[in-house]
């Protein structure tokens, strides 16, 4: 009987210590898991089932969660196939009918026109200079005010890289050969373009080539050779203008706000990483993807002809956007503050990159 | 009696359900944590205490991993000023004597050679071109053919982006200017330099400045304005060159692979994605301080002379390089690989950074 008590006293001890040891919130011992609950967050996004690199982005996102939480996050993907609304992924988020969205920034604009600024703007940043922006130069604090407003928080969602002008049917010698010129050329571009005289026009996905092929219209923009080639409007069109429109368009994480207040630190900064990481991981996919669809395109088709618009289009183009940044600027304070400080950080750090990248760039032909 | 042993039980029974809840390694129930015991792993860096935005790098790392595992992964930092050996990293992680480390590729080339091609090489790829080559290119796998001989895994470490040529007391107009130019430009670089005449020279950090001032040697390189600033080198030589030689140089974070293997796969996660994410996040604060550091060097020094070498010169440089890695290439299969690997994968981005960032960049002026 004594022996048995005293094993029964050992045992308790040992439950004790490894409560102490494994239930405790505070900060000793540091093995202690906080919280061993399995949370699982719903996620809506844009993009149709298996979209290249966009979905992979959030299939990727979803492994490293799950993986560094040893599956304490469940993350469940909805793609647009499921949820049957590309543009309701704010909306969705906000009213918390899901966790977390991948979208772009800029769809939202005509719900807050400040979340316009945060997925890449004409003339702007490239996606480094941006990137740079973003974590140093007061762009995810600018981001944050946005969107702490809807009870959101906005998180850097990957980056296409640098987007191509467009494929044209014909060529832009000056400024009189946008004007008229049909276009799907959606969102803040657009209007620039509507700006300088031409008719931007939106057109479903999937009837882009038949519109371009048939001349319904007679240019359009979609990425770059990452997500040009399946499209196949290089065989169509055979123009295809370097970019200005978009230098560096970085899609977005959208978290509700108070979701995520409600999990554990540990928790908390595995969600973001896990979505930066991809993101960045995003970018290298972009770049090599166009890379290798842009040599296939070359081989294919060799008679594609790069051209870039003659600086005197863009100066007007550049003059539309300006006269149209100080419209927005001077109806709303924050548009203002978000504005200035992209267009300072920009003055700078192009600065640094014209005598770094660019010149190495051009050192040698 | 029966009481007691009945309560016993009960006890036992607790314990053996809190084991499978707790401890079991199978994957029920999924809020299992596999393992909590605390790993203590110790990193030791190339730089002294400190040092700017690398060890910005390992903070950040540290900051991630201890955060997103609750404390059960603790890394102890120490730096140059602790254990004495800046190049004895690579020793140190393959020894065992330290878990990780934080330094740069190109400094085993004495241990192994090819250890030299994943910091960055001469006229090849810039920043963003080389990680779309890690992660999509085939780069991490043959650096982890590489390392893995030495029992280590080697992970991108932090960009400090392009760096410049270096600082010049004379201007560069031909290749004859080169010759017999007393220059501190360490490794690859400095072989290519001796190659077409120049002398390269190894002087420790804390003298250059003094060497450059006395003209003890006619120029160096450094790194960007992003270091180069507090070393005040813009103070006593007027020409700084755009670069060529280092488009975008890569630390690594070493992890002895023992120690990697006997860790539970989340934290191997968190340490692998820790490790990147700071690598990718050094990258943009590079971009950021190289852009305020130069702001700050061209208002107080505005007669500094930005140059880039004639076509001329890079072509004599490229022919000592081609050269150089021709040899390189004779000498050992694995070399050959690597380099073939870097020379195929540039061929086909830089044609997309041609179409993209550099014909965006050159735009307008």
């Amino acid at each position: 009987m004594k022996k048995i008590i005293q094993l029964f006293t050992a045992i308790l001890l040992l439950i004790t210590t490894a409560n102490a040891t494994w239930f405790n919130n505070d900060d000793k011992p540091k093995t202690a898991t906080q919280d061993n609950k399995t949370y699982t967050l719903r996620l809506a996004e844009t993009w149709p089932s298996n979209f290249p690199i966009f979905g992979d982005t959030t299939k990727k996102f979803k492994q490293l969660a799950e993986t560094m939480s040893n599956g304490r996050l469940k993350i469940r993907i909805d793609s647009k196939n499921k949820h049957k609304s590309a543009l309701g992924i704010f909306d969705f988020v906000k009213s918390g009918q899901y966790d977390l969205g991948h979208s772009g920034s800029y769809y939202w604009k005509g719900k807050d026109i400040n979340t316009l600024f945060f997925t890449s703007m004409p003339f702007g940043m490239t996606a480094n200079e941006q990137h740079a922006w973003f974590e140093y130069g007061g762009g995810q604090e600018l981001m944050d005010k946005v969107y702490a407003k809807h009870g959101i928080k906005s998180i850097i969602g990957g980056n296409t890289s640098n987007q191509m002008g467009g494929w044209f049917k014909k060529e832009i010698n000056s400024i009189e050969d946008l004007k008229g010129l049909k276009m799907r050329i959606p969102g803040f571009a657009g209007e620039i373009m509507a700006e300088v005289g031409a008719k931007p026009t939106n057109i479903p996905a999937g009837e882009l080539y038949t519109a371009l092929d048939r001349g319904t219209i007679d240019a359009l923009e979609w990425v770059g050779p990452s997500l040009d080639l399946r499209m196949g409007f290089h065989k169509v069109a055979p123009y295809y203008y370097t970019g200005w429109h978009e230098p560096g368009s970085e899609l977005q994480f959208l978290i509700n706000l108070k979701k995520y207040n409600a999990l554990p630190k540990d928790l908390q900064a595995i969600l973001i990483t896990a979505m930066k990481l991809s993101a960045y991981d995003m970018y290298a996919h972009s770049n090599d993807a166009s890379a290798k669809n842009w040599a296939t395109m070359k081989k294919d088709y060799p008679n594609i002809k790069v051209k870039t618009f003659p600086k005197a289009v863009f100066a007007k183009l550049r003059a539309a956007n300006d006269k149209l940044l100080g419209e927005l600027a001077a109806k709303n304070p924050l548009s203002k503050e978000i504005i200035e400080s992209r267009h300072n950080y920009l003055q700078k750090i192009r600065a640094w990159t014209n005598i770094s990248d660019k010149a190495y760039l051009n050192s040698f032909d």
